[in-house]
């Protein structure tokens, strides 16, 4: 399997599977199924609200032997609302607890937004809203206050390596000025409709690993009603990624992975279905020409879906102006 | 003559005179011109090394009694190599010497870069490089720490507001958590090829204003053999500003420079011409449609000239990725 050597010293898988709206009924199941079928990176979160199942899948595939712990990596984020310092060991606990782990692999900061606190005993996982339904509520908890404390879950063996996500050029730069830990990888929406080039050049300069979700793009946002999402062709469907897809005998699905894992980057993706676990599987021991994958390149349209204000009625959360 | 309240409580003229490119040579007399065409805030920097000429113009015609220093509004900006905490007074100190005065109006962090610091007596405007070609050498100053030495010249008289320059949102966001003294202004890059909506919303929420930096676009960048600056049509040529030029009975530019003030931001043109001083100057006191507005404001391509990358080779200074 292939692998990508983080800054920390460990060895990351290059594809592994994501659990964002994996349903909790399934989800158990879904994570046995991909441990089954090979996968052993699972990329999941606090506000994926399936910690507890993805735990008894991955449970359930150690005690029949499948697995051993340490051949998984297991990657967990920290949600917007415990960006307070005195906020993340304790959720970081809880979240192990959740999966039925003494660490994690990987954690990192999901948002560099700092909402207030809300006890999980009141809501959990919490969400964007302080009331559950429409009002933001800040923490001033800055950036270094929470890397500070990621920091210090390595150094109580929590987690392995810590690293980001969403984030953008600037505040990475400033975090890498004060950073007595660099992050291990930067995670970020990419697909060819989202290719962010400079971000990856950045990146890659700085010895941070770069994993890509929503590979298929639009896909994943349908369900929430976006406009711009329904209005732009599935990539899946897309003239250049079909007849890549024929030319090289592969699923278009597969031909969006490999467009990526060949630029160096890790991907996530997710199906229930079994035999799209396999084919999503297989995107790293074939090539793309390189002509190829500047054609998929050359889609970029700079068009982000995951973003607050894409969710919800919003004035105040402009995360990636 | 319009004005913006600055949140720190003080009064910025809407339209100022910008001193980026202004030769030496012609520096003192410029200034000391545009006073007398009306002008009454220059923005200025370190960077741009002409801020003892720009001042010998000030001096004139404040000996002249055209002007009273109280009724202009001077800006000036702190260098990337200065970002160092125990070096920010010190360097603002000199660029008031430079100028021969007492206080700035606004004083604002002009890229959220940190390099190694750089004696004066060394190379003065410093650039980007640290040794004046090719090397770029950081320094670990964060913007907190930098931040904080620019609330320490508020406190100690040197200047009565302080401001930001081509942040983006995220660290605009994280400064907001630490700051006690929050910016008064964002400088950034504006005109119809790159009109960062989300940018300006995100100010506006905040409380901050916004000042336009070339708002003629290309038109500034031209000079420096920027392939993408020369392949576009020019700003002041394209059709629908000339259109609207013909249409209100105004120059392209006062379109350029109306679009943006009618929405609120602050410009800071340049002109050497008197003639165009003077015209620059008249984009407050008329209105264009809001249809018109908005069809200049569809030019948008998020198309930026004022990023290092382009000006040299570099694969260590992604600052707007």
């Amino acid at each position: 399997m292939a692998t990508i050597k983080l800054n920390s010293g460990y060895d990351m898988p290059q594809v592994g599977f994501g659990l964002w709206k994996v349903d909790n009924n399934v989800c158990a199941d879904t994570v046995y199924k991909a441990i089954k079928a090979g996968y052993r990176l699972f990329d999941g979160a606090c506000d994926y609200g399936n910690e507890v199942e993805a735990g008894q899948g991955v449970a359930r595939a150690i005690k029949e032997g499948i697995v051993k712990r340490e051949e998984l990596f297991i990657v967990s984020k920290l949600w917007n609302s415990f960006h307070d310092g005195d906020r993340v060991e304790p959720i970081a606990k809880k979240q192990l607890a959740d999966w039925g782990l003494e660490y994690f692999d990987l954690y990192l900061i999901h948002f560099p937004v700092a909402l207030a606190y809300v006890d999980p005993s009141v809501r959990y996982p919490p969400g964007w809203h302080y009331d559950g339904k429409s009002t933001i509520k800040r923490s001033n908890a800055s950036i270094q206050e929470t890397w500070t404390a990621m920091e210090s879950l390595v150094e109580k063996g929590l987690t392995k390596s810590i690293g980001i996500s969403n984030f953008q050029g600037q505040l990475i730069y400033d975090l890498l000025r004060y950073a007595k830990i660099r992050p291990a990888t930067l995670q970020i929406e990419h697909h060819p409709y989202l290719v962010q080039p400079e971000l990856i050049k950045l990146a890659k300069h700085e010895g941070i690993a770069v994993t890509a979700y929503s590979s298929f793009g639009p896909l994943s946002f349908l369900e929430f009603n976006m406009a711009h999402a329904s209005a732009i062709t599935p990539l899946l469907e897309e003239t250049t990624i079909t007849s890549l897809a024929q030319k090289y005998g592969k699923k278009p699905s597969q031909i969006l992975l490999r467009w990526a894992t060949q630029r160096g980057l890790a991907v996530i993706p997710k199906t229930l279905r079994e035999e799209n676990m396999k084919s999503n599987l297989d995107v790293t021991g074939w090539d793309l020409k390189q002509e190829d994958i500047d054609r998929i390149s050359a889609l970029d349209r700079n068009l982000r879906f995951n973003q607050p204000t894409n969710y919800f009625s919003t004035d105040d959360l402009w995360i990636f102006a």
